[in-house]
């Protein structure tokens, strides 16, 4: 079984949003490519991107992983099957990288076999994998995501952002585990701080929802996993602190981190990049800066013809 | 100093929805009437409802204590004062009684000294004599409230509710103190539990804002507070099963309880009347049914003129 490729476009995302932990999250117009074709036997996986050496290219690789997902669901034979992954989203960041691979895959391989699946099997098929709904969810989707996932099925509200509303990404130049920013995190809370979390997560959503911006610096404010990280993330508060002081609406640890997102008016963008920029040069930490908004999109077929205009 | 009464109609309100814990609350058409005059010296206490014998005539009244903040805070001196309520909100039932007393009273004493306190100075001070604002604020401001308080400012977003969802409280006639409803819940809880809240709740706000009822039997799920609190209302969880089977969106312990509260469609009150009404019944709980939807407009001021067509 042989076919042509088909390409796939995953935006990145970002998690949590503060105190909304493991139920908000974004997409966002940094992306990964994804192609996909069934080959005559074998598993071909090609990666572009020379920061990238490290991605699996074997069965364990995640797009791979996830495609076959797809493929064991809908009970699909195939020969051989090739990847080829261009990525744009920075690896082990806490921008949605893992979720843009799985959606990546899923929603190539589906494509390449018909599109026997519904986005809604998609995305719990995804959140299954990745154990919680709140990257894979935007990433499919697109806009923003509050979502409930209950181990099988996962509940959403979608809505989508202006793209007046910036995103600043500030990523280092290292790798935080997601597992090793959950390990830090602890096994019991106060109960005044669950009720906390779930006021202030509550008016984070109604405040989105209705676009009451002025209200976000107050309804971010979050004690349940921010504060355990801050030690794997010794810039955070600093960071956090420098973005409202350069006018941000909120600043949060995207996803586990250790990316830590600005959230600001297209006017207080550039104030924030240099702002919280300093931060990192006076603590002589190497970061990339992504000046980003919500995308309203989600995972789409690329469909332009022949190979030489791809990407890939 | 001697002035005419002035008469204030404070809605009911049902508060947590399920898990918004602290944070959430709506506004409900069921009423009690507080007039106020500045009088010759003493204080007099009147209060109308046989039922309310048990309320304090005295400087321990809610009413009172709630205007005596206004008071202090306005710095006015004055001789006596008559109180007069008429109570339409059944007493430590779930529904906002002390909080339609504490907005009665300082929207009443505000309004007896030429409104010199705003809306959100009155809030806070009624925020700050709760402890919560998620009952004040709607028998403050009607609607859907999202709220946080941090000890001294409350910080909101409202939403005014279509009347064609209905809120069916089934109301126990017995009492349950708060207090006794707060001191069975947990010091400490799981992280996982915290979360799981976390999420219901952002999903549950967003449900309400974008009135996408579908999906409020999955977002209205709790594991924070109803049920530690379910072995003081044992037919609680008997209510929302049969509630749900009756076709309601949604069913949860309004405020500390007793009251169980159903949201429905209009075409299913009826049945879900009748439906958790016999849950009721077998369990031999005298009971009290009040049909009511959302109160879109607060407390206010009723001027109809003579005291001769004053209720009170």
């Amino acid at each position: 079984m042989v076919s042509d490729m088909v390409r796939v476009r995953v935006p990145a995302s970002s998690a949590n949003l503060g105190p909304g932990f493991d139920c908000i999250g974004v997409a966002l117009n940094l992306y990964t490519e994804i192609s996909m074709g069934f080959v005559e036997d074998g598993l071909l996986i090609e990666v572009l991107g020379e920061d990238y050496k490290d991605i699996e290219k074997n069965q364990d690789n995640l797009v791979y992983r996830a495609a076959k997902k797809v493929f064991e669901k809908t009970q699909t034979d195939y020969t051989g099957l090739n990847i080829k992954i261009k990525v744009g989203i920075p690896l082990g960041s806490g921008l949605g990288s893992s979720a843009s691979a799985i959606i990546g895959g899923m929603v190539a391989a589906n494509e390449l076999i018909g599109k026997p699946l519904r986005d809604d099997e998609i995305l719990n098929l995804a959140a299954s994998m990745e154990g919680h709904a709140d990257n894979v969810g935007p990433a499919l989707l697109g806009g923003l995501n509050i979502m409930a996932f209950d181990g099988a099925v996962t509940y959403y509200i979608r809505k989508e952002l202006d793209e007046d509303l910036k995103f600043v990404a500030f990523t280092p130049n290292r790798v935080l585990k997601t597992e090793t920013a959950r390990n830090v995190l602890p096994a019991k809370v106060d109960f005044k701080d669950a009720v906390f979390n779930t006021g202030r997560s509550s008016l984070l959503a109604a405040a989105l929802f209705s676009e009451e911006y002025g209200l976000l610096k107050i309804a971010s404010q979050d004690v349940l996993h921010q504060k355990y990280r801050s030690k794997l993330i010794p810039e955070m508060y600093k960071c956090f602190d420098k973005a409202l002081e350069c006018g941000a609406y909120f600043a949060f640890l995207s996803g586990a981190g250790p990316t830590i997102m600005a959230v600001c008016s297209e006017e207080s963008a550039d104030k924030v990049v240099e702002g919280v920029g300093s931060v990192y040069k006076s603590m002589e930490i190497d970061y990339r800066v992504y000046k980003l908004k919500c995308d309203n999109k989600g995972a789409h077929i690329i469909k332009n013809g022949s190979t030489t205009n791809c990407l890939l």
